[in-house]
């Protein structure tokens, strides 16, 4: 569908009038207190706004309450895994329940765990040169699991920090993270989407690559060059290594990256471009009415970079090829194809079959339906414009951002202007921008509270897609909950979606700012309880290890912990000693973690059931100080404890 | 009740044999795998436990499932505020629903807020010589709320720090820790409470004081001195000023102090002991039969200190008084009172109507009851006896630990080794300590699921008891979550105590270690959803405040956020120049907060509407930094950004 004949698919008329959002218009209403749904109720109480949270039933079908609940004893049937936004974890939640299972840390601190604090941790983490943690903030977006034929695998997670531009694996075997890689020449790193199967070796069906979009353009290198000249600030797509976690190449574009997807089959990223206008002032980011999506072609970026075809920047080794417009109008050699999408359009999202990414405006109400092989098809010649790739383009209501999918062909978009889940058809869609006037588009639509972000299915981002629930994480709570002071929780709300309407279920909170999750069913989730004393190569293995000794000023503590006593009742230091602390948990039984915590000395960790952990920190005052088991173990848990004794 | 005749009160003839735990046997069980309920259900699965945490209904009266589901936009009926264990902070559920509201950062970082980041949090945690937060790891055991006239006034919630010995406060308006407070002289703060009206002027009926429990006795001062004389270590009771948050006085006791509780009438605190051996070896802390409940008598040390019979330790200005049992043999002038529970007695609880207290037995299956005016009348040198303020020691089960009340005269004892709760009558008890062999003591048993530790009942720790709900924070979960991995969820058993039969309702999640809760009802609650300007002394009044000023090479950065923009689109700076960067957000909408984000300088913080806050830091290298917005808040939240240009 070209953009000529794009006025004859619009079925709803009173949608019209809102085609396309005035920047200048939507930069005033920021002023005058946002009228689009997001006006205070208690401020204003005199003219209620769209979005009044009356503690009212939401104007759906009948509701079914009951279905959330899990019984005492019975478990969940999904794994929900969640980005904890600016408080930078991966949190993980029970559907239907809600209930939080799991807070994993990752780019933040946390002292249950001691993640930050461990050297194990530390060496996930980086460190500075005096061995703290390098940073101890983060901004997890977008968490993805590692995929198998195209669905989930249960091996891996992988998530994102948009602060400081860093890629973390999460383990699920143990749902923790073990690597950390920290991406250079970019800024904003904000989507991220691991690949579903090789683009040239289909016997390789698994993930390999995890690919990442920067949303900030910087000079290049950032090192002190070109600090005015905006126009030659530039962001990258980068692709890394799913196994090695090293990054392996990276593309220079024009404008800038978004949100990430991948295809099925391999062939294809893509991601989403909202400042196509390369702006770095906020006002002139919204003067194009249309912007990108843009698509990888992962088989031809990997030859260039084989071939030689690429530059670096600065101290990076990474290969960096070119996919500017400009290196790249020949699509027969093109790494790159620039899709125009009206404006400023956040979120691309796959459907199950791998044949459309659906690609919404944001500020314009459409959804960019883009058909996969039209794609490739332009790659290969046969396509004159890319933006014969959209098929259709339907309008959807206000503020479209994030599509999820059953496995009826139906798609689900957050509007978060009008604050609304909207369910439409795709093939109904492209039936419409046919030309089919009785193509039913857009099947129902349901109240969400209030501007919703990400949505997504059960299994909806894999083949697996099963119609069951999506869920909605909002952005704005209001009074959905008890107040709890200026920080608000959010709501994420989960809504039954396998029957024709849409059924809001529950109000699950979450601590904020969740920003995506996945669903996966719990078949595919197979963890381990209890880990294996060899795993760890500094493990205390028996009693007769578990001692000091000293090299210099340097304190080598070997302890097991064994409910409930720690095989040292004391160990004996002195001011200056530099100790190494090494504690191994003996206890075998399923869910008997120990902790460790040392007073006035800032440690506090914690060993599961045959872990290992250590611990580096210098004694500058001379004392008794008691460590104690923290993580209460069995009826004589206070009185599992010993001294640290500091001599002068 | 004497010790004599507790062996009349026995209803229970099959408890009789687990009397007193020997304490050889429980330092053995723990080597043989914990057959006491801990044993591992998938370690030994021929032989299985008593926990056997099948996923199978509990063995209950019909459960009533639908009474915890909160619909969509109905509101919880009361909070429940609950501290974090090895994790620092405290949460705030909703119940019945069970959902998580709120974190709260206290001893913890949290890079959502920006608690150890803004220079506003760390002069509440307080800093090293470098600006780092003194300490970042924390443990909070146990979280209560200031009272007037017996119940909670919605002002402040304390919650105690174990590992560094820090009494923490929380405003409950806007639900944010202000204050903080180190205490001098001790190691292991575990218990705190505050008190509940003055001892001596009855007007004041409100909380004024918060007392603290110290759990480790060290060297005083812990200078070096004294390293291996145990036998000199000593335990202190702690009065913090709940206004000024200053240590007011402490007191210099015998044994240990475990938990804490304060009278209704203002005139006592106590403290159970569970180390009246004074032992610094893990093995010596059983030997004594007996172990105490400790009381003090707060007007009589206040008048100590005023009289000014005290001493201090070291560079700490604290008054601390005599409390040991040499320097109070006489009743009529005694600051303490120690009165003898069996076995290592962990818990104790005062009733509702002010009139006893329970202490737990732990190592005895026994509850104490403690009858207030009788310890009163010790204090007045009317009972020869402190045990004979004993009335009642009813056999409860195996591994009692902490008690709540209902508003019938009911008492909920915790048994972490049996995994149930007990209810019991506590006039019931006494008629039977009496010799009345029909007073029926229990009255209903509940397994939950597993080793629960506290317990504790809605509006239970005030006089306004309301009999609703119990919940049970249980330390081991195994199976009753969906696996994930070794590091296993609390359970937080919601049970309905209405009836004459507990019914267990829920079993709600709790990232590990919750140590204690109080369930608040909703209407005394009355939080602020939005701060003032003028009350933040650095506060951006205007947009012609905003800007750039230089002082040498500090350099003060004023900024203003409003939605979806920020003052500043960019801002300039020198290499090694110290930045400190103000941001005020003048959004007056409620909820609408706003985040800043600083790559690659590990700034992440939010501001809440109104509200101001400030980030110091060096910039260390030349570049394009592009700062940005991170919590979720308009249609172009994501364009909400701008730079930080340095120049070399």
């Amino acid at each position: 569908m070209s953009h000529d004949n794009q006025d004859q698919a619009d079925a709803s008329p009173d949608l019209q009038r809102r085609r396309f959002l005035n920047s200048a218009a939507l930069t005033g209403l920021a002023g005058a207190g946002m009228a689009t749904g997001l006006a205070s109720c208690r401020q204003e109480p005199a003219a209620p706004a769209a979005s009044e949270p009356a503690a009212k039933a939401p104007a759906a079908a009948p509701m079914s309450h009951s279905s959330v609940e899990v019984a005492p004893g019975e478990l969940d049937a999904y794994y929900d895994f969640c980005s904890g936004g600016h408080n930078g974890d991966v949190r993980i939640y029970g559907l239907p329940s809600g209930r939080l299972l799991k807070t994993i840390p990752v780019f933040n601190q946390d002292c249950l765990v001691g993640w930050g604090i461990t050297n194990e941790s530390k060496a996930v983490l980086g460190t500075r040169p005096d061995g703290r943690p390098k940073y101890v903030s983060g901004d997890t977006h977008h968490v993805h699991q590692s995929y198998t034929d195209g669905t989930y695998d249960g091996r891996y997670a992988f998530v994102n920090d948009k602060i400081h531009g860093r890629l973390a694996r999460i383990r699920l075997d143990t749902m923790e993270c073990d690597r950390i890689t920290e991406i250079p020449n970019i800024q904003g790193f904000h989507g991220t989407f691991p690949d579903k199967r090789d683009p040239v070796d289909a016997s390789v069906n698994h993930t390999t690559r995890v690919f990442c979009g920067a949303e900030f353009s910087i000079p290049l290198p950032n090192d002190g060059r070109d600090l005015d000249a905006g126009e030659q600030y530039r962001s990258l797509f980068t692709c890394v290594d799913a196994d090695t976690m090293a990054v392996r190449w990276q593309v220079l574009i024009d404008g800038n990256c978004d949100l990430v997807a991948s295809s099925y089959d391999g062939k294809l990223a893509a991601t989403n471009q909202y400042n196509t206008e390369m702006a770095v002032k906020y006002q002139n980011m919204m003067s194009a009415e249309r912007d990108a999506c843009l698509f990888f072609n992962v088989a031809r970026i990997e030859q260039a970079v084989k071939d030689g075809r690429f530059k670096t920047y600065g101290d990076s080794p990474v290969p960096v090829v070119d996919g500017t417009r400009a290196a790249n109008a020949d699509p027969k050699t093109a790494l790159t194809c620039y899709v125009p999408i009206p404006k400023n359009p956040h979120g691309v999202n796959i459907s199950p079959d791998g044949r459309f990414y659906v690609c919404s405006g944001k500020l314009s109400p459409t959804g960019s339906v883009i058909q996969h092989d039209l794609v490739l098809k332009w790659f290969d010649g046969g396509l004159d414009d890319p933006r014969k790739a959209v098929v259709a383009e339907p309008e959807l209501g206000l503020g479209p951002l994030h599509t999820g999918f059953d496995n009826k062909g139906n798609a689900y978009t957050t509007l978060f202007l009008d604050s609304q889940i909207v369910k439409w058809n795709v093939e109904a869609a492209i039936k419409a921008a046919n030309g089919d006037k009785n193509a039913t588009v857009v099947l129902d639509r349901l109240d969400v509270h209030y501007q919703p972000g990400h949505g997504f299915c059960s299994m909806g981002e894999t083949r697996e897609s099963d119609g069951r629930y999506f869920v909605s994480d909002n952005k704005f709570s209001k009074d959905r909950f008890l107040p709890v002071g200026p920080l608000h929780p959010e709501t994420a709300q989960l809504i039954d979606i396998s029957g024709d309407k849409m059924k809001l279920l529950a109000d699950h909170s979450v601590y904020s700012e969740p920003h995506d999750s996945i669903i996966v069913r719990r078949d595919i989730i197979k963890t381990r309880q209890i880990y294996d004393l060899d795993e760890f190569p500094n493990a205390v293995k028996s009693y007769d290890e578990s001692g000091v000794t000293r090299d210099g000023n340097k304190v080598t503590v070997k302890m097991i912990s064994a409910a409930p006593t720690f095989s040292l009742d004391e160990f004996r230091v002195k001011v200056g000693d530099e100790v190494t602390l090494i504690l191994t948990n003996f206890d075998k039984v399923e869910d008997l973690t120990h902790g460790f915590a040392l007073p006035k000395h800032d440690i506090n960790f914690i060993v599961n059931p045959q872990e290992t952990k250590s611990v580096t920190f210098t004694v500058d005052r001379p004392g008794v100080y008691w460590y104690y088991c923290t993580n209460f173990c069995h009826a004589l848990h206070l009185e599992m404890r010993g001294r640290m004794i500091v001599e002068a």
